[in-house]
């Protein structure tokens, strides 16, 4: 039987290549019984006239479709679909009734779905002002390179290696990068066995949370706070204290006695960017000795840092190995990477590959690879530098917006970070206020997911400026400002 | 000051190229601090002579670490540091006395490294026989079209997609593929709600137990049994029981009442390869749905069955709603990819959603979308044609020189996999076995680890056939029995 030329369509949206388009109609039909083995194909001149479209990409989407044993060439006869296609499956497909026996209310036993995480609109691009955060501003992305180097380690010599199951172990080029490149401009010397790759801060985190907490530890977090963090507590049990911080983050003397886990981030405090001074980074380290408490530091955006010398990290001055510290790649390359680190003492990282490797194993090999040669080339150097370029400018725009259209800091000083911590007049309810501007085309993001249950302040918000270009803030601020006016 | 030629070196025994040792000569001097901002470059003339080659790979270095920043170009005067370049970090590295006061065995509240997961030796590849399981062959793998998928997956289009950081979603082009052309093969259909893209079946494994196990429920796992699983249900904490299985893999008679989770690998028993007949699937879901319990079905390696009529899915038989099923691309693309799926009801998914975005966001983009091109292509399906013809001609030699060296198959009848689960002679420890092989070439793994504690039997080993070539076979088998008789 022959195949209608007919039954062959291209999608004029779609982003796929004709030639692929073309493959993808013949697999989609094999593989759902529409085409059977043996069934002629129609001839390539002949589709390509049904199609509108040049015969040699019809060709050459046969001889790839030939290739894979899809399509058999008889020469002079044409195409048929092959004898060794794949088969559709015989059996039915099965059918649940729709009330199942099963009480998922009783099956599961343990509920995650509790927490409200903080999403962005995931059409976020498609608004004017969007002063969100978090998320990679492309433009400043140096795409082609880390093309290449994508390319580089896709190629047959480091295929061998990326496509094992590496087991427990990381790629050892990125390992070597972090402990000579980029943990010494935070002041940290680390060897191997202290350091575990993770997928993202998010990551490392949750699992410095499971190996130091348990129902009957207590852990101190900062409030506000990052709300994936306050979640990562909560799923452990373990007691929280929640310290209310000040224009110079977390103050240590505010901790009561009796905490086994202090969570901080000393650099740029999350969500304030309030940085901590270096005599409260002394005094916390000095309570940790004294009271045999572990820190877990997490500088999640260190490289975005405005001051001439951007202050180490609190794990440079530890002389008593009581810091764990977390990094990340997703401000600094992007976050759908997921690539972190955790730098820990050696009986800590034990721990934590052992429970990577009963999670997920460890993070894909491909991704690792390409970071670290992206890391190694020098273009992870040049594009902080390119980002702190963009940040700083966009940042004077902002704080000269701020200041004209009488918008409040809620902290003044801050040297770094990619979103300044807002606080609105009385009775704004910045929750409502969102809303009403999303409608506007600005995005901004309500304060009140930061704060602890009780706690909450509706007064506050952030306006990030990581992914807006610099000649769109003053409009946006303008329209911010107008918004917070009308009430 | 005039940088001398004389401090550059190249690596003959990189596998960088040489334009890329140069630039990661300078980053890294410059990192270091060695090289300081206003020196001067030697010329690429001089550098390529020194080098011994060609200048222009010194004049593309320098041009792209222009580009970077790294460098400046003064015409005629040369090139020199750049005023821009990155600076080595003013403050001084940490260093932690010897004996800090932290006490980790006390500051450690959760401890994951008391497993001894089976690692293969990294270097397996340089053994001439390696019968080793669970790696990917790369001669099979159709990397020339992964490679052009990934590059498709990098380019411009799809990168803002890919960077963003996803939340809690997946790539929806990988789930609809795996919705509409795998699922189907195994007779499941299953709506966009009902699926979650996992780190690999691990993680899948991982999720699930999290949700459904607490320490006041029971689990039913099969005894011997993938040990993955076992450290998993340890760390849950919950009761376990172990059932063991015979040819036909689990047999559900056998399992005792009050059991809220079943466990079980029906498509090839890990590691027997046993298949679990019809009449024992059904006994299985009805079972299932007197007593009220889950099944979690691991499909991990469905793809490799060389039956006429692979029999579909214990899930395609469930009209309950009780079996959450655990898919991988480990076997079918390579394990180093690290993706899975987990497919069951949708209350379970929104909790595995939540989970997953708590413990690590979501799996990279980049890789879901890669692998999304490479099934939608067809190349999927042929990949798994590829393996199953090689497979089936390994597997032909495997059965003749087993039965001609008088090797012993633990189970005779088995319908796919890509391994045999052998039975040594009365007397015979495979551990010390696997040991005295392994300095003569051969890599065989000891069944110890897939027995529980107590229950361990070491006359068992697994012979897989998926790392070795076919023509190793014949000597690899007859080294085995030669050790075997040598006792």
């Amino acid at each position: 039987m022959a195949i209608p030329a007919d039954t062959f369509f291209l999608d004029p949206d779609s982003d796929r290549t004709l030639q692929q388009q073309i493959q993808q109609c013949v697999t989609e039909a094999i593989l759902s019984g529409r085409f059977s083995p043996g069934e002629r194909m129609p001839s390539t001149r002949r589709l390509a006239e049904h199609l509108g479209i040049a015969r040699i990409t019809v060709t050459i989407a046969y001889t790839e479709l030939v290739a894979n044993d899809y399509l058999v060439s008889r020469g002079r006869s044409g195409y048929f679909i092959s004898e060794n296609a794949p088969l559709p499956p015989a059996f039915p497909e099965n059918k649940v009734e729709a009330a199942g026996p099963v009480d998922w209310s009783r099956a599961i036993g343990r509920r995650f779905s509790g927490y409200a995480p903080l999403i962005r609109p995931p059409d976020w691009r498609s608004y004017a002002y969007p002063f969100i955060y978090g998320q990679a501003d492309s433009r400043l992305f140096d795409h082609q390179n880390w093309r290449l180097c994508a390319l580089q380690a896709l190629g047959q010599k480091d295929f061998e290696a990326l496509t094992s199951d590496y087991y427990e172990q990381d790629d050892p080029r990125l390992v070597e990068y972090i402990l000579r490149h980029i943990l010494p401009r935070r002041g940290i010397a680390a060897r191997p066995e202290e350091i575990l790759i993770t997928m993202g801060s998010q990551n490392a985190l949750w699992t410095a949370a499971q190996i130091l907490l348990t129902q009957r530890r207590t852990a101190a977090h900062e409030n506000p706070c990052y709300p994936g963090l306050r979640e990562i507590l909560a799923q452990t049990r373990c007691n929280t204290v929640s310290i209310d911080v000040d224009a110079g983050g977390l103050p240590p003397e505010a901790l009561p006695g009796g905490i086994d886990v202090v969570f901080t981030t000393p650099s740029h405090h999350c969500p304030t960017n309030a940085t901590m001074p270096l005599d409260r980074r002394k005094a916390l380290l000095e309570r940790a000795v004294e009271e045999g408490f572990v820190i877990v530091e997490d500088d999640y955006e260190f490289e975005i840092a405005f001051a001439k010398s951007p202050s180490p990290a609190l794990k440079s001055l530890d002389r008593s190995g009581s810091v764990i510290y977390t990094g990340s790649f997703s401000k600094s390359l992007f976050p759908g990477l997921r690539l972190g680190y955790l730098v820990a003492p050696a009986p800590v990282i034990v721990e934590a590959r052992a429970l990577r490797a009963l999670v997920l194993r460890h993070p894909p090999g491909h991704i690792q690879r390409t970071a670290a040669y992206f890391l190694s080339l020098g273009h992870y150097e040049a594009q902080i530098g390119r980002m702190g370029r963009a940040y700083r400018q966009r940042r004077a725009v902002m704080e000269r917006c701020l200041r004209e259209n009488g918008l409040t800091l809620a902290v003044r000083e801050t040297s770094g970070g990619s979103s300044y911590w807002m606080r609105a007049p009385e009775g704004v309810n910045t929750t409502q206020l969102a809303e009403r501007l999303r409608a506007d085309g600005v995005l901004i993001e309500p304060g009140r997911a930061f704060f602890g249950p009780g706690r909450a302040s509706d007064r506050y918000y952030r306006l990030a400026y990581s992914s807006i270009a610099a000649d769109r803030i003053p409009e946006g601020i303008a329209r911010l400002a107008r918004a917070i006016e009308a009430g």
